[in-house]
């Protein structure tokens, strides 16, 4: 297996790319990124294929695949990407994908052939594509923030339950309505329930709300019955997205007993187009650690490596932009900002959790973080917790404020990594739009 | 639309078949019934297609499109049916299946030409995959039986929650694990907690249980945003199948809350190879009633057709067989016998519930309709119902007892429509079998 957790000669600070626009400081997509999407030129017919970002253009690998530009491991990867979704490619193992990362790397840097010059194409020309199809979607519930927050809200007794701190929580979600940025959704109607209502009703959604999620996509896969140990996880996850995942707490709040979310979560969830590759977030990988206060981990989901360089240093947050806002041609307003690093469990615990039964994952499978709050108010990862349940408005600082979401609002999602001897990795964007209901 | 509710030619009760294991009175497949696999000879390198059901033998679909023995939209339905899923086909609508089943019936009848019978395998010869892929698996509970009795087990001051007779709870399961009727699985291991323990550890499961269950393949889907309505529904099903969901009750006590269950259920589920079409069950419609103590629907999940006829009378059994018995060739033991006419909701209303938020079905999705327990113990569809959750033993009768199931049991579930005046419309069976955990 490739070390993907290791620094190499793609993460090197001082690489420049002859694609100058990737060498501005606040480029997301520097010669250190490389992040994969799936993407063809705006409004044509063309065929969806692989592509790779450097500054504001992207790498159609179609072109690069037909052209014969790679040879050996990086050839056979850019011809997987000429299909109209990575899931072959992911498939080929984290080998191949550093392979063919190599290759871009070396071909795009300063002093390079420029053959690749012919196979650019501006990002503002294209229009994306779910980057893969996913087989199955598990949300996860991360962020002890968060659940201690919601906790409070659904269960004022009892807000974090006894398996928290034992058992990484997730439970299945839909695939279906998973789209790419860009995503408009009617806001859901379904049954709710008032405290004070004798019965029920149907209706549009009252409360609204994203969630701030990191996304996960499945390289490799395993067979049924055969578990992924902790530190071979690496080898089964191919790179991370943005990932907005809506939900409609009211509706939530009367169906989710006994067996969790159902429609409150399916009606829309939203990615953000790129995929940042494992490798290429080895400069952030930071150590995870457990307070002492708190049971450790079950030998299964505890390991030197996982202590050592299990977290990740992921900056997210979150904007929101009113129809007034756009109409006004005012900037979106950030809400809140947080990190990944703030996750009580582990991507690598999270697949190991997941498998530990047998349950096999796919290549293209999705994780969801669950909602990624940190551990200050401002740092909530949703409208639930921001409002504190909708008590409180948030003020937008343009004389409006939410408690939950309006029709016509669109909220973007931002992600980044930045620090001091690493070249900034950023996520991009994933932005989607609230219709009114269709009832 | 075809009105695939209405009875038809196709279900004549005095049709017979010039495929004359078809005329046995006790065949599952009779010329009235008809169902759709996905299949290929056995050990063979052959492509999967789609069959139909006739008797003990196979009508091979691809050979019919291939001398083009059908015509019109019959001939286009069988095309489809070449491919190795169904999704193509049930994509199609109940306009197609319905011409191709017309077809079928007409050339298999007493007196027709017998140009299908070099397209004629038999089933002994045969091996089948998955009818469909399946995008997204939905797993309902719609027996209050269970709900109840589950209920006391995981909450015994608070059995059935206050939402249970209002929404038809479901939640989203895994798709990945799903298997056809042959499947075995290895013991899942997991987290569990016993109650008088400090922490909880990580081993086998110790309460493995079935759960008997009718599955549902959507046919055409429906956009995002856009509900389907209630009485629109039979235009949306495609057909019913056995399902046994194999659960993890240990794992499943200690994980899930709040977020409903996820590794006691994602490691193994099984699918009968046949699924009966909607139209093969219309004789079997029978009314839906709402105890008048009970909430009556929200005016979306109430219409005068599915009071009429939203119910299917379907007999449902559980079979369990040792390796103790198959050493001796000893039978299976039959363990449970109950109906899905006990189910509280109906399939249509699942249909119209799960949409009602905008969320999309797609061709191939696939309903679990939850355990089917009947209102007597003896009709409970899972061992921890039986055994009173593990307190009471199941005799097998033959020496040996169960509380929950043994490496080596085999599990199979059977299904049959069967009544004065009509034609019985059989499942087959679905069968797996426990492996030992792999720890």
């Amino acid at each position: 297996m490739t070390n993907i957790n290791k620094l190499n000669e793609t993460h090197d600070l001082t690489l420049k790319s002859w694609v100058t626009s990737a060498n501005q400081a606040n480029s997301d997509f520097p010669i250190q990124n490389l992040p994969f999407a799936i993407f063809r030129r705006a409004g044509s017919n063309e065929a969806f294929r692989g592509g790779v970002a450097i500054g504001d253009q992207v790498v159609d690998l179609a072109c690069v695949a037909e052209n014969k530009l790679f040879s050996g491991d990086a050839a056979l990867a850019a011809q997987a990407c000429t299909q109209p979704t990575l899931n072959q490619f992911m498939g080929m193992g984290s080998d191949y994908a550093s392979a063919l990362r190599l290759a871009l790397s070396r071909a795009l840097r300063e002093g390079a052939d420029k053959s690749l010059e012919s196979c650019l194409l501006a990002q503002s020309d294209i229009e994306f594509e779910l980057p893969a199809t996913i087989g199955d979607y598990t949300d996860f519930y991360t962020s002890i923030h968060h659940a201690t927050s919601v906790g409070k809200l659904f269960r004022p007794d009892n807000p974090l339950l006894p398996n928290y701190k034992w058992v990484p929580i997730g439970y299945h979600g839909r695939s279906s309505s998973i789209g790419v940025s860009g995503q408009t959704f009617h806001r859901p109607v379904g049954q709710t329930k008032a405290p004070d209502a004798a019965v029920p009703s149907l209706g549009p959604c009252k409360r609204l709300d994203y969630e701030l999620e990191l996304g996960i996509y499945i390289g490799q896969g395993n067979e049924m019955g055969d578990a992924i140990a902790l530190d071979d996880s690496d080898d089964h996850v191919f790179g991370f997205c943005l990932f907005n995942d809506w939900s409609a707490r009211d509706l939530q709040a009367w169906e989710y007993q006994p067996l969790g979310p159902f429609l409150a979560k399916n009606f829309a969830s939203t990615v953000s187009p790129w995929i940042v590759t494992l490798e290429a977030m080895a400069p952030y990988r930071t150590p995870w650690t457990r307070d002492v206060a708190d049971p450790q981990p079950l030998p299964y989901l505890e390991s030197e490596t996982n202590r050592h360089q299990g977290a990740f240093d992921i900056k997210l947050e979150v904007l929101i932009q009113t129809e007034k806002m756009r109409n006004e041609k005012q900037q979106a307003k950030s809400v809140s900002l947080s990190n990944f690093s703030y996750s009580y469990w582990t991507v690598a615990q999270l697949v190991a959790h997941h498998t530990v039964n047998g349950c096999n994952l796919k290549p293209g499978d999705f994780f969801g973080s669950g909602t990624q709050s940190g551990p200050e108010p401002e740092q909530a990862g949703s409208m639930l917790e921001l409002s504190c349940g909708g008590k409180e408005a948030i003020d937008l600082g343009n004389g409006e404020s939410r408690t939950f979401l309006n029709d016509g609002d669109t909220v973007v999602l931002k992600g980044w990594c930045q620090k001091e001897g690493a070249a900034r990795i950023g996520f991009g964007e994933v932005s989607s739009t609230v219709l009114p209901a269709k009832i």
